[in-house]
């Protein structure tokens, strides 16, 4: 884990006395991400796993269908002072057909003149990317299952053990075996990389799996839970207004707070056994 | 706090049984930000301190420097299906001769051929941006008041005592006197009210001011605080390699894992008695 853990000198102040000593480091390197050549966006991100979090990017931002929409992927020759590729700018290019991403500020919203930009605007924004309905699914998830699920996450941080500075999503089956883990600094970013991953895998649309998130649900990350076609996402901190509203058009089930064997279930609750 | 706050359903499962009932979530909510009539940036917000909003984005931004470069701020007329007015799209009004944002992806890198993008074409962008040194400031900051903050900051969280879902910033003086406090579903968006605030106090640069976060610290959270002058940075939980290396070159005090009475300090300690 070179690349994903720095050492930095750190002063502890407190009761037992001061002491200074290393301390272990989440690493933070922008990624930027080029589509055939054109920067598209810049990420904060934990570096490494970066092919999938591009991947999970396109496919959540709905620029990409399949795997088939993409010809390659590699590392621009970027350098460093000491002439040390960066590996800091990865460059997609799309297969005949496809069309260019939409850049600038509008790119996420369906904005009209009546409405202006609204929460209303970006649920339509999604409904109208979406090519998978979780609406559709009809997993059945148990309770002692979807409750024990963060800890799962939890016991497999192997980077936040080191650092207490990393966010981290999960992808489960619906019977709770652990697929994939993913962290990052950036909480979109931990997303972006699972559902890349799956993409990778031939798994996307992900139908009867859990998603689980160390954090709290905002809208984008529902709206990157539903353009995978993922039906349950758990959370083990708060929703906000705009992802409960997402999940209950969208037919995902949306859970959150799920500690100490309790969990809050905000939509779809039929999916919960 | 009725733009805060929205009532949804929830079920709640748990070893003391299922119950239904109205459960308080913290609203989420685009804000588009232009800058004479032209979009500049979206961003998913906790409704409220807009304006605050905008000026501190585009002062940490380095747009503005101060107050007299903005003309006026005022909600454009955008309407939801029912025509109230969403309060989502606000147009900002440069005074004559500020030149307007660089927009596109590479607004905040300074990258060359050479180096791409990498963590020190960050840094550099940040110190060729930067208008106030926190290096020169000879603020010193008792321990005991240092670790104190958090708690502070966390009674006055209201929105947060009833969600569980908001993050928050926190401006002091170095005698530890709580001057304001803002709650985001954005880490990002606290910390760029708190910033507006100020600097349409006029205390920007905010000079001998300790700036308090929920969360971890990133490197934009970083330099944020190095934009506004602020000397020390205190958060509850991690910091990023980044943020620490930016602290690390622009003379920032940054500590972390401000926990229990103790707490980390990375960078520039002698501020801390």
């Amino acid at each position: 884990m070179g690349r994903l853990i720095a050492r930095r000198p750190v002063l502890r102040l407190g009761p037992e006395g001061d002491r200074s000593r290393p301390d272990s480091i989440a690493v933070e390197e922008p990624l930027e991400l080029r589509v055939d050549g054109k920067p598209l966006a810049i990420t904060m991100r934990t570096p490494g796993h970066d092919v999938e979090l591009a991947h999970g990017f396109l496919h959540t931002e709905g620029v990409i269908a399949s795997l088939d929409d993409i010809r390659d992927a590699r590392y621009c020759g970027s350098r460093d002072d000491e002439g040390r590729n960066t590996y800091n700018v990865l460059d997609v290019g799309l297969a005949p057909g496809v069309p260019p991403p939409v850049t600038g500020v509008e790119r996420n919203f369906y904005t009209t003149s009546s409405c202006g930009v609204c929460g209303k605007a970006s649920l339509d924004a999604v409904r109208l990317k979406t090519r998978y309905s979780p609406a559709e699914d009809d997993v059945r998830v148990p309770f002692e299952v979807l409750a024990g699920l963060p800890d799962v996450l939890r016991s497999r941080q192997q980077v936040f053990d080191r650092t207490g500075g990393l966010h981290a999503a999960g992808l489960f089956t619906s019977a709770g075996e652990l697929l994939v883990v993913r962290e990052d600094v950036g909480r979109h970013n931990a997303v972006d990389k699972v559902i890349g991953w799956a993409l990778l895998g031939g798994r996307i649309p992900a139908r009867g799996h859990v998603l689980i998130v160390s954090g709290r649900t905002s809208f984008e990350l529902a709206q990157k839970t539903v353009m995978a076609g993922i039906p349950v996402l758990g959370a083990v901190s708060a929703p906000s207004s705009l992802a409960v509203d997402l999940a209950a058009e969208s037919g995902l089930t949306l859970a959150g707070f799920i500690r100490n064997g309790s969990l809050n279930v905000y939509t779809n609750p039929d999916r919960i056994k």
